[in-house]
């Protein structure tokens, strides 16, 4: 998941991005078994949350106020419940979500098309999530 | 990246996970910021590292000697490298390879194509690597 245009205020805050990766976590229904959260220098946060269905990853890029988010579930877990609280969270103008099929051959072996991709939005359309 | 058919032995050991992990952080150059590793029971290991430039992620399902890596990075480092390191300390089989685009809207607004899929070799196909 990609959000653009997002407050800029979060996204240099190890704390505040911690949060909302954990709420995000919360929101998909996951249990949380390990985390690792990092500021940069000058500016910027990464964070990883290994979670029993497998992680969630998140980087911030607060000059071009852009955050990379990825929710690596198995299980049958929906990830996609996150991808509304993110936006929200991070009060992104835009985002994008690429879905990605891992796995054993017989769930992997078929070729990614063009359709794999779900584009929420693009730059300066909002997102209009169901009511 | 896909494992496939890796030496059980090692996929069930949060250690030799974990040392597998770092190595391939090294291979590609990257630097290690934070990490978190977990055993699951009964069998499994996940772990995350964030590295300078993003991060690595590692899934193991003993049961299927399957394990799924990703690296994700910026910066102009090429996680390639960490493809055949992880494929001989895995002594996987045969391993599969996806590279996804992130970015700003310039960088993702195209289709993903099928042949943004790498796939290095199929089940029971060793892979050769260029010498």
């Amino acid at each position: 998941m990609e959000f653009y245009q997002c407050d800029l205020r979060l996204l240099d805050h190890v704390a505040a991005v911690r949060d909302i990766a954990l709420g995000a976590v919360g929101v998909v229904g996951a249990t949380v078994v390990g985390e690792a959260f990092h500021h940069f220098s000058p500016q910027g946060v990464s964070g990883t949350v290994v979670i029993a269905e497998s992680h969630l990853s998140v980087h911030t890029w607060p000059e071009a106020r852009y955050v990379a988010v990825d929710i690596f579930t198995c299980g049958g877990l929906d990830p996609r419940p996150g991808l509304e609280y993110l936006y929200r969270q991070l009060r992104a103008g835009s985002c994008r979500m690429q879905e990605i099929v891992r796995g054993l051959p017989d769930d992997v072996e078929g070729e990614v098309l063009p359709s794999d991709v779900l584009v929420m939005s693009r730059l300066g359309e909002p997102v209009r999530f169901a009511d």
